[in-house]
């Protein structure tokens, strides 16, 4: 497995630019590339993180078992790297939740919530004090936390939680229940067999009266044995498409009494007397639910860049059928449907990471900025991070669909990592939000902001370009620039915003409630938030693209077809809305097909050496189809001999039934 | 359990029409489904067809060996039906392959193939003497079939194959050998542990020369050890997507030598000195594949009902969020993006099978014309089945992924099914022709039909629009019925193949050669066949509903409403297509938009009876979310309490890793 496969070989040195560089620009810099993958070697070389037996050929129970005993030894290195003060706040993320602990557990991890959930809430969500104890014993890992907050009904609509927590003034203790089926804890991660604490969210009832969702710390198990402590019904929720080895759980509650210290009182409070203290802003704890979407972009961007590197891989290895009919097989790659399947995916790997890349930084600016106190621009970053994170997932899943659809069947093997990756990434359309329900959330801010343009106030910097159009400017003649197709998108934005409001006002007018009005108009407002998220998105890219300065011409050309690609093909797949809404005509249609065809015959070339550029490791990528040497088939074959079912010439099942049913029909 | 979830008995008693009239006209009259339940209930009802660990929970050699245990059981089944007298041919394809089999065994079986092609085969290419021979060992299960023609390198192109099969005079046998690698076979099902037969598709070279790809009938396996045979290299080759219990298999030989009678010499002959007699007609093999397509398109639109079925009871039950604030929680189904999620794909359902049904008569008239040596209608009949399974397995997958979306983080968990329906459909789009192919098959088709059109042939029924298209008929106003929707459905597909075909000729003018200007139009041929098909499919729905007389005008309305649904839908959804192509105007599209929304609400009222019309049993929808009696959140918790992990309080990994680590933290 040491040779290079030569189809692949040819693609390298073919190649117009020096994939490093790429690398390097992705990274942000030759030294924080050494960094990442210095970081990757010291995870993924050690063997007691390595898989004899593929975890798709063990049970549920062993998968589980295997994942918690490789998630300890993930947090011992990790541990390891703090004491050798190389560890930075973002190794959390890497190997719980990003790219490096994909390859690590393929399918998820039950101790990631512990970092990513139940920590960040008591750092959100407890005073002082509360941190001060809890936090140390969290963070040194003597007890392991998760956060249930969805329960079996209810998960959107956090207001209709039904876990209630009634506080016992007599005792100074708060008694937890689940008054009914529907008010058990369901799926937070790790909750199952994992988590002997965590931080539980339930409607607090004080003095006789609701006082809304509140956070508790509750111990689930005890610290020694493990045992569930009394009252407390626990355990996993099932297998599911995906993460089947992150333990989501089950939590019912009989009558479990906690102290009134293991209320979070950060925010609001409840004193001995149960006297309840409301807090003074809710808008800060729209903090952390922002911060996940934030992060989630970046991820969903890197796991459609793992697979479009598989599918690029495989096409320039794999040979089928023949373009002319003397000539040998030809690569897969060579086939302008395949090339069709294959580029606007790699192009959106690219108009994903900028855009997450983006909007990192601003939310970093606003949350400095809310520290000061300034709220003004949280609205505008909510609505970006809305859409942006539900046209980010939906994307990506779908696209990893294509590319998993175009490497035939072998992409449909576990082998492939495709599937296992689809699951990952689909299920990002659901948690953190649900994408329909934030684009809606999205439409509502540019609904607001459509009426304030009207009205002439100024806005945002992202919904700027209402004002323009707002007044209606005459739109110039179709040029196929950039420029234009940047306006084009602003356009058919603001064209669908506009139509939305309109319908939605006609439907008040004609004397529908407020409500019921938004919900007849809704499917018209989720499309109008999708145009504007992907107005944005393509914005960002030109611009990044335009802003490159520092790079060599080579890589910059590369990077600029892909980005005409990007702004092109979205166009093309909404080319109804450009002649509707933008000065796109009929007649200019044709000439934007050539074009994306002159596009993907441009990038073609440097297909191989783009997805070399994202620097992923062959145990990230975890596929026999995307491996750097391309031995496909060798790989291929070496992963199904690892089947137990291979290890038996004769597997038990024909003497016990098939032979007997056989020779039963002599 | 057995009270019915109030919220879906209201739906149900709010339902303008009649379910089960619906279930009469789906299964072909009252007495075809008092069979199809009866049949139902004779395999659901046996004990040891059902679980008491769900496959999900177990190992991959578990689920490899409870399969063949129930594999046995199921044709024991049939056996004593056939006794009875009460087995016709369609009870294999619905206990292996269709929705009972699905119900039966999730996740495939490795038998099917047994029944689905190594049988077939026997018939198709077998000559008299060898049917009489191996049939009966086959037909009466002393033998256990698969057929082997896909390779580790090869599957698409079948003349790439590169398993040869040599013919030694000397001796009177073949020599089956696997020259490399990649001349595996690769993916037969129940090839890897399961049969001891198979037939192999091999390069036969005899006297020296290669003469093309042919049937051999090999042993693999002792039939009474199971042991493979000498020079037989066979397993399987891993976990995959979906299908786990498939046993898909590969299977290498190193000089096998067979006797001369195992060539099936139905169609071409290799005589005992050697000599090659070649087949008269290539023609006739065609049939088995198309068969195979055809009865697909079925199956698939069957699984898309039940995924939608679970949505659409889901939806109804689920509560979430409020419309207006001071109302109480409403009914998921009441937003209008759901149903825009939901009732598109109900439609399809119908479109589906309607289309089926009529590709499935034809088919059967081609065929009776076959035999009577007429083959004018074949290049039709292929062109249309190509392109419908390439629409119904890309449109059923896409669907049922849009209605699990729909279901929330309950959708993705197994419980719901809708996993597992999606790894089914999903694979569709890959076997049996993979559709980017087969599309292009269909373009290659309309192409033709194109250059007919404009000299002035005749043309075949399916592809008649073509002629007036071609003469340029001018187009009138849009208006808003069916019959103008199906006008313009008619323009866009002329319209896209014209497109296609001049600028494929464009590319030859300008000194292209054929194939490489093919190759290079071959998106916008694509996009030709999958207009052309979509109309097939809008046309047969419209008209299938309308030629529907003898149904109640209760039935008929809400036949009508999916129908128009579909058909709106549709223009919608390539709305500039109908801009560039048909008569509709820019000022035409609100007016589609509201009408799509009045059917939306129309059909609101009796999407559940529609459903419950479909007609399908809560074990072969298999789902906590869509059983009929709606009690999903029991189910659910009934369904965790499943999981091996749920069955003792503490995990040994707590004592084994967890609490180590823990405690070394304190």
């Amino acid at each position: 497995m040491t040779t290079v496969n030569k189809d692949l070989q040819k693609e390298r040195e073919r190649c117009t630019f020096d994939p490093l560089e790429l690398t390097h620009l992705l990274d942000g810099g030759v030294e924080k590339t050494a960094i990442r993958r210095e970081r990757e070697e010291f995870f993924l070389s050690d063997p007691q993180l390595q898989d004899t037996v593929p975890a798709e050929y063990k049970s549920h129970k062993e998968k589980y078992e295997d994942a918690i005993r490789k998630g300890c030894r993930v947090l011992e290195k990790v541990q390891e790297l703090q004491e050798q003060g190389k560890a930075d706040m973002d190794v959390f993320s890497q190997v719980l939740g990003g790219m490096l602990g994909s390859a690590i557990l393929k399918d998820g991890n039950p101790l990631t919530l512990h970092y990513v959930m139940f920590i960040p809430a008591l750092m959100g969500q407890g005073t002082v004090e509360q941190q001060g104890y809890w936090i140390s014993k969290a963070w040194s890992c003597n007890i392991i936390g998760t956060y249930a907050q969805t329960e079996l009904g209810h998960g959107t609509f956090i207001r209709g939680l039904e876990t209630t927590a009634t506080y016992d003034s007599s005792t100074q203790e708060f008694v937890l229940n689940s008054p009914t089926l529907t008010s058990y804890k369901w799926w937070p991660g790790g909750l199952g067999q994992t988590a002997n604490y965590a931080v539980v969210v339930a409607q607090l009832y004080t003095q006789g009266q609701c006082k809304g969702i509140h956070p508790f710390i509750v111990q689930l198990r005890d610290e020694d044995t493990h045992e569930p402590l009394p009252g407390i019904k626990i355990g996993e929720i099932g297998t599911k498409l995906g993460m089947n080895a992150t333990n989501n759980g089950f939590l019912g509650f009989d009558h479990v009494r906690i102290p009134r210290e293991h209320m979070l009182m950060k925010n609001s409070q409840v004193l001995e007397d149960g006297t309840y203290i409301k807090a003074p802003s809710d808008k800060l704890t729209y903090g952390t639910m922002m911060f996940v979407r934030v992060v989630l972009i970046k991820d969903i961007a890197r796991y459609l860049s793992k697979a479009v590197t598989i599918a690029i891989r495989y096409s320039a290895i794999r040979r089928q059928c023949q373009i002319t009919s003397d000539k040998p097989e030809v690569q897969i790659i060579d086939y302008v449907t395949q090339q069709y399947k294959l580029f606007p995916q790699l192009a959106t790997c690219f108009a994903l990471s900028m855009s997450a890349e983006w909007i990192w930084d601003m939310y970093n600016n606003v949350t400095a900025e809310l520290d000061q106190g300034e709220l003004e621009r949280l609205p505008e970053l909510h609505a970006l991070a809305c859409c942006l994170k539900a046209v980010a997932s939906s994307d990506a899943a779908g696209g990893i669909e294509v590319v998993r659809l175009s490497c035939g069947g072998h992409g449909y093997m576990s082998a492939s990592n495709l599937p296992a990756t689809y699951g990952l990434v689909t299920a990002a359309c659901t948690y953190e939000g649900e994408n329909t329900v934030l684009f809606l959330q999205t439409a509502r801010y540019l609904v607001k902001a459509w009426r304030q343009a009207i009205s002439g106030q100024d806005l945002p910097p992202t919904v700027k370009y209402l004002t323009q159009l707002s007044r209606g400017i005459k739109q110039r003649p179709w040029k196929n620039t950039l420029t234009c197709i940047i306006r084009a998108h602003q356009s058919v934005a603001a064209g669908k915003i506009r139509l939305a409001t309109e319908n939605m006002d006609r439907r008040i007018r004609s004397g529908l409630s407020q409500e019921e009005s938004w919900n007849q108009t809704s499917i018209e407002l989720v499309q109008a938030a999708e145009s504007h998220c992907r107005l944005f998105i393509v914005e960002r890219f030109i611009t990044a693209v335009r802003n490159l300065t520092r790079i060599s011409k080579q890589l910059h050309t590369v990077l600029t077809q892909l980005c005409e690609l990007y702004a092109v093909y979205w166009v093309l797949q909404r080319v109804g809305d450009f002649i509707r809404f933008s000065c796109l005509n009929v007649e200019d249609v044709p000439v934007l097909q050539s074009h994306l065809e002159e596009l993907l015959s441009q990038i073609r070339p440097n297909a191989v050496g783009i997805v070399d550029g994202f620097d992923i490791r062959d145990e990230v990528l975890g596929s026999a189809l995307g491996a750097y040497d391309g031995n496909v088939y060798e790989r291929l074959y070496a992963e199904a001999m690892k089947s137990p079912l291979n290890q038996e010439s004769v597997n038990k099942s024909f003497q016990l039934y098939l032979k007997p049913f056989l020779k039963s029909n002599l």
